[in-house]
């Protein structure tokens, strides 16, 4: 898989499949133009949406769209799943394939995907395995799904057992995202777009990510913001780059968990009740520089320069209210820990990350040590929230 | 995707997917030598089989196998769905993903389906999607099986609303038959795997599958007679040379259809209880031939000779107790009629098949009566079973 950024959309290549366009947009032009969209050969559309997104997404979208689709877009062929996590367990699935047999589905039939990243990987599942194999389109509608999960052919739900555990490289016909549908956006959710479009930014060899994001920092937020657009593309081309090279999950790929060593360790003592993903990564990746510094030798100024770009994107960097010992023993169990050693993405130089460091106890516990004293030690719990 | 049948083994080539061989044995000398098996890079084996096969099939084989899989494959690594087309549900997945993570099953793994159609069809399903993709084995234990369903990387799941709904193309690392397997296989099982291949033989331009058949009809039935082993390997070729040319059934792979359009109506009428998918495609065929001598003028001669391998084979060809225009009625409300005039698969002549052959209403109520006195009207109802 390759990939190119143009001026005006991003081409993916990915390796045995078919090359698609991944669209950012800040208006609704070419979606009322009728645009270039591929849609040759569709019989006709499934929309698969959320609970909760009826006023803020679906309805702005279909009005959008007006009769652009062929034989238009019927409401019983709206498809709603439910909110957060538990919607993308396998026990959801015969439901909607269920549903989707009423309606009459057929091989030739398009499948929506207009939401964040749950509905993005259920959908993508359904459309993998419907019939052997229906097409799919993905509009994101959250920052983190735009610039991560939405690119890059992942689908996959959930089993008792494990997220993610169950799947298929799958990829859509495009991807469209439209910065309008961030007008609604709640804070926590552009905290994890903002934290993975840093992450990308902490491994882009070329460094333009970091310079455009320190350069546009106070416009990120903005809806509305030609930077904020730009932003997206380059990060969602950044991570397009990086599946590129390692489709499915050989090597290269891995340098994508910067952050997350100590993010998933936060995330699972918590029962992944306390926070988003994306929070969780945010104060990974505070470990992840520290260890860097301590570990690879990355320079002092280096590591400064990404924390003051956190700060500016208001990441939040503390400790989460764990001793370090407490993570660390965590991380011990973790599955990717080989005899006990956790490992990390780290990096030796801005923009050059090495996958597999083993971090010696020592070293984690000062590193974390030193996080908890400069950025705080913040709170291990919190009001119950609905997992995003 | 191409295939070639060698002397020893049928080597079948998947556009886009690895090539993989098809092994047809008499015995279990292969297994036991260890074989030319490809398992490079494999982590560790979970079996797959049914229940009610652990005497005939499960010991059988694992004794044959011994040491010879890295690392032995351990009676908890033994996974047993249950018997029947019910098997094959969705609902049935998750346990056995669970019990498979439990296990500690990683991406290396490999899953080896050991069964009939039922079981081959799930755990490919399984193995297409767990950890989004890990390899497996079919090791077919049914005459149909291993001359139909194991060849052609079709994998799937059924949900409420339809049988197979839900799947994706999957190829195995191998197929592997032993024709001792059939030793305990039941009389109904020995009928639907030669349905199988005297429809083989229909469609076959060459005509050596036909004319083998003939000459061997008598020793089909001897699980240890060579001839036997030849005519699944022959069989099993065939079927890979025709999805080969259409691997996703655009076009070609359509002809595997003959017989199939009466079947399925017989199949949907009686609820799926009465007959087994190759007791109705038997009686289906008798229906397609005589429908190719009245529409597309198949010659006599050449339809009275494939009557009579059917009968050498032990094939029921009645009509199973439904008049005409019953049997008619019901195909109207088929999803592949148009219009609500049923397709059919027919012949114009000895293995040169034709798909997509609108019949008028006559010639379908003529060619069943005709059936009818010919081969016996049978019976609609028969102690209620459970389905093969």
């Amino acid at each position: 898989m390759s990939s190119q950024s143009e001026k005006d959309f991003l081409r993916v290549e990915p390796t045995g499949s078919p090359a698609y366009p991944v669209y950012v947009e800040n208006d609704f032009a070419r979606l009322q133009s009728g645009g270039d969209f591929d849609l040759e050969g569709v019989s006709q559309f499934f929309l698969i949406s959320q609970t909760g997104l009826e006023e803020s997404v679906v309805v702005p979208f279909l009005e959008a769209l007006g009769e652009r689709i062929p034989g238009g877009l019927p409401k019983e062929r709206v498809v709603l799943i439910g909110q957060g996590e538990a919607s993308k367990h396998i026990s959801r699935l015969a439901p909607v394939y269920n549903r989707l047999i009423e309606l009459d589905v057929d091989r030739k039939s398009c499948l929506i995907a207009l939401g964040g990243g749950v509905v993005g990987d259920f959908t993508g599942f359904v459309a993998a395995t419907l019939l052997r194999g229906v097409s799919f389109v993905q509009i994101p509608t959250t920052l983190l799904a735009a610039v991560d999960s939405s690119v890059g052919g992942k689908t996959a739900v959930n089993v008792d057992r494990g997220k993610n555990m169950v799947g298929a490289f799958y990829q859509p016909r495009f991807v469209y995202f439209n910065t309008r549908f961030l007008r609604t956006l709640p804070e926590r959710e552009w905290i994890c777009g903002l934290a993975e479009m840093a992450k990308h930014a902490c491994l882009d060899g070329e460094g333009r990510l970091l310079a455009d994001l320190e350069n546009n920092a106070d416009l990120l937020r903005n809806p509305d913001a030609p930077e904020l657009r730009q932003a997206v593309l380059d990060s969602a081309a950044f991570k397009a780059r990086v599946v590129s090279e390692d489709e499915r999950e050989g090597g290269l790929r891995a340098i994508l968990n910067l952050g997350h060593t100590t993010a998933h360790s936060l995330e699972s003592l918590t029962d992944y009740k306390r926070f988003s993903h994306g929070e969780a990564v945010a104060r990974g990746l505070v470990t992840a520089l520290l260890l860097s510094r301590r570990v690879l030798g990355l320079a002092e100024e280096k590591m400064e320069r990404y924390f003051k770009l956190f700060e500016r994107l208001g990441l939040p960097g503390d400790t989460a209210g764990f001793a370090p010992a407490e993570v660390l023993d965590h991380m011990r169990f973790d599955k990717k820990s080989v005899r006990g050693i956790p490992r990390f993405v780290l990096l030796e130089d801005a923009g050059r990350p090495r996958y597999g460091i083993e971090v010696r106890e020592e070293d984690f516990l000062a590193a974390y040590t030193e996080q908890a004293e400069r950025f705080g030690s913040g709170a291990r719990s919190a009001p119950k929230i609905q997992p995003l």
